[in-house]
């Protein structure tokens, strides 16, 4: 993985161990892809209009996750509580994303995938909460 | 403006009223442009060491602003509860990068005007929060 | 227009004027947005089934305007190559997404609206890509 | 990977090798989150000055790779011409990023990684170019 070698070649030390955050943005990113190509399955099937609630799940979760990925890969002078609320912000949208696609998944093996990698970035960014001090705009 | 005759003609029925969601996106993405632009400001300037965390902030601020846009943006089965988190992320990265541009505004103007685009954003999200139901993962 | 305001006060000196950049970036968001808006109201129409190819193409248009208008919100030490490029990836999105859209203008006036958008962006597009020199990796 | 899985359960045969695009997607966007971090680590160093250019260009190139990746991603109904003009505006991109870090790769380690991503993700959009017809707005 390129990230965890970038991540170990950054001049500031991180606020959290470096494998926990480059496996973090692993499976985010992924849950972020899992979405654009659940969307994008859902949009190419017969019965597109039983899917329209997943398919509008799929895109908010997917840019949610892609911006929260974005930050957990940023290690400069951060402010921990806009890190912490953002994922907070992408456990919600995990869920309720998973809770749609599970709905789905005995008819569309899609929904089924993207619903595991929903519950997968929620379970990453539950960890990592706790990893990123809460109170006041402290530096993460 | 365009994204109120867009709203307007949308068939389902929006959760809260147009002309609130239409200003109140405008001004979140008005943010992300100011952010972007204040970052790339800052990076232009001769001192830009002492604007790294502008940046950084910049930087989270912008792909915050442009996905809560987008969510409000969407009004067709969302999430209540995705939207509200991500509004909460929004004000708090708003709050953060207020506070450090505020910082650096007698020095650079761009930083002044992206400090008050900050302020003018994290009003409009605080507006918005009371009007999405909280609790459970319900309708937006 | 708080971008104007912005690339004002940057301290490097453009290589457009800047009126014609901040008018440009304006009218390419609000391409974006339009299309976010019409792929989200297409998603919510009854007939969702005929609009699939069009909420495809609004889709790859936002994203493609939002990359569009970053790239020439930035003016420190760009690369003009990178930005000629990205302008016609722009204009060739815009092209076959307003065509799309015009098909279903007599039935939708969200698609009649964000064809317009699009025609406003290709303009401006066009308009942009004499002002970047060809040829070569050169400074934007 | 699950792109792949994805890739395989869509409902829509696509225009390209699903091996060739999942891995081509994979690559971009590792590009996308090395650029992401080769900015951030730049601004991190202490001698920020003399990487103000590779901070830009990795911004322009992170999301341009990620527009890129997303086009790909999508099997429904896309445009021939507007993903083939995407590609070059990423190799563009990827072109400029990669000669810019590779200046300054003896000195850090994350240029000299980001650099390499870069040449990766140029050399899959090229052999992917060759997989789209070109001329006309024909379906992907």
């Amino acid at each position: 993985m390129r990230l965890q070698e970038m991540l170990s070649t950054h001049p500031r030390k991180p606020p959290v161990e470096i494998s926990a955050i480059s496996d973090a943005v692993r499976r985010i990113y992924e849950c972020a892809d899992a979405n654009i190509a659940c969307a994008d399955a859902c949009l190419g099937e017969d019965m597109v209009q039983n899917l329209v609630r997943c398919i509008r799940l799929n895109q908010d979760c997917a840019d949610i996750c892609e911006v929260t990925g974005k930050l957990l890969s940023r290690q400069t002078e951060g402010d921990s509580s806009s890190i912490r609320a953002q994922l907070q912000a992408c456990i919600a949208a995990n869920r309720a994303c998973a809770a749609e696609c599970d709905k789905h998944a005995p008819m569309h093996e899609h929904c089924r995938i993207c619903g595991e990698a929903c519950r997968d970035s929620e379970e990453v960014c539950r960890n990592l909460l706790d990893k990123f001090p809460s109170g006041g705009a402290g530096q993460a």
